[in-house]
């Protein structure tokens, strides 16, 4: 593997939306670390100490345009969005905030900030393939849920009204933390493990990348110092199913007797190649579909029976 | 992504073992037309013409010693191994052609062949994670079953006795084709649909790079034709589960009926990120294992109630 480049960093006075929200009180520290003067709108307290807080309504576009002009700063980290556990996917407040982040990059651009980081999501991603790659960042957009769509127009737009300044789009997978909502999958594996009772799960052998939101505020901090452009998956590039997830948590609980039981032992739940260099350095093109090759292998064994 | 570089070909007389098995025989069409002069070492007659067929115990060195110096083959492919379904893991004869695959590789080496290609498996990897990452060739190295075993020793042993020619180590995942054995994954779907029975699996949510054994002997070829060195994963690159295997098998002999029920319907098997740009780009570094990420979140939950 090539050798992480060390990236350019460059700290200034930043303008982080939604600060108090579950990823955003992550990224005020590492901020902090990197140098920055940082502006937190958000109507909560931080935990750690910032330049100054702002409380403007991000939905009221007049608001927005004075923050910037008293604020003016040099980054935007945006995190702000409508997030109801459970009924943002479809809430209609996903198109309010692609208005909103269209004024903030405007607003930000005209007050001369020259790098704006957003937040989107896993769900822009076509996977009606049933996720059988990773995703890569130049992969099909094909959101099926209207929180997807908007984060993908949000994309689009504010990042062409952002101009010619430094425009980031960090797609976030699946998080977790420990004061995320009670029904989401780790915090309701570990009550129900806390009160002796198996994990409900809905679909265990579903694969997923769980990121700690701590790593994600981390990630984003970073991004913003950094130079790169474009789209960029945030994720831990670690791949685990619902079941092992909730298996580790009966562990680390000790209560080995409420884990899942995860197929047959010794039996890896996941076997997958990097298969880079046949790809790339011996040159051999990538096979049909499995669909495909399926259906072929079905036909063969019928004629031969 | 860079696009794949064109690799030098550079076909000769090859010797390919295990010529009449499962993969080998779908080697010799693809040699055929990249030019190569083929020798199969096989005791079925070959369903493609081939310059000549050689009978040979390869357990027998003297007989290999003989059938090499006849020959003087300029490229080697050895697929030949002890291939028994549900024995081979375990075998003592994964001993023996340890042994055999040395002497071919050392007589091969003393008569003039430039360049070997011996197969391995993705049993040799060390698996004990679960298996969260795609497998690169450079990831360690501990199998837990004699034939895995075997295949890592006979890579490293006859890589050093082929001195200073090329040395490939193609390692395989997972195959499937249409004469299979009856007991293995797609031959027992295909059979269960075809007699109207739901298919018996034992681990539907296990997650597989399956791939054509067709396609595989294109891939193995290829790279006796091309120019790269050490070890290569050959596999598809597509992930599926078991489950989604029996599903399309289903689906592709018309009985939807008996396809295994998938999870939540819309909700992809696997959603992964490819995050390349945020580790080498970014420079942003990869997080702690998930497993030590969740211990923290049970314990942070734990002191907040």
């Amino acid at each position: 593997m090539a050798s992480a480049a060390v990236p350019e960093v460059t700290a200034g006075r930043i303008l982080v939306t939604g600060a108090g929200g579950f990823i955003g009180r992550r990224t005020l520290a590492p901020l902090t670390r990197l140098g920055f003067e940082v502006h937190a709108v958000t109507r909560r307290s931080p935990e750690v100490p910032v330049t100054e807080i702002h409380t403007t309504d991000l939905l009221d576009t007049t608001a927005v345009e004075a923050l910037v002009t008293k604020v003016r700063p040099s980054h935007v980290l945006h995190l702000a969005w409508y997030a109801e556990h459970g009924l943002f996917w479809e809430a209609p407040q996903n198109a309010d905030w692609v208005h909103a982040t269209c004024a903030l990059a405007r607003a930000a651009a005209n007050h001369g900030a020259t790098r704006f980081v957003g937040v989107g999501t896993c769900a822009e991603y076509d996977w009606s393939d049933g996720g059988s790659k990773l995703r890569l960042e130049s992969d099909n957009i094909a959101p099926t849920t209207r929180y997807g769509q908007a984060k993908a127009r949000a994309h689009k737009l504010a990042g062409d009204l952002f101009g010619s300044g430094d425009f980031v789009w960090a797609r976030l997978f699946h998080l977790f933390g420990s004061d995320e909502p009670q029904a989401k999958l780790v915090a309701s594996v570990i009550a129900d493990v806390l009160a002796g009772r198996m994990p409900g799960l809905k679909a265990a052998g579903a694969v997923r990348d769980y990121m700690a939101v701590e790593d994600a505020g981390v990630a984003l901090a970073q991004l913003a110092a950094g130079s790169i452009t474009g789209a960029v998956n945030v994720a831990s590039g670690e791949a685990t199913t619902i079941g092992a997830i909730a298996a580790m948590i009966a562990q680390s609980l000790g209560r080995t007797d409420l884990a899942p039981q995860l197929g047959e032992p010794g039996d890896p739940p996941i076997m997958l190649a990097d298969v880079s260099r046949l790809r790339l350095e011996a040159a051999v093109a990538a096979p049909s579909t499995l669909r495909a090759l399926l259906a072929r292998c079905c036909q063969d064994t019928r004629v031969a029976n």
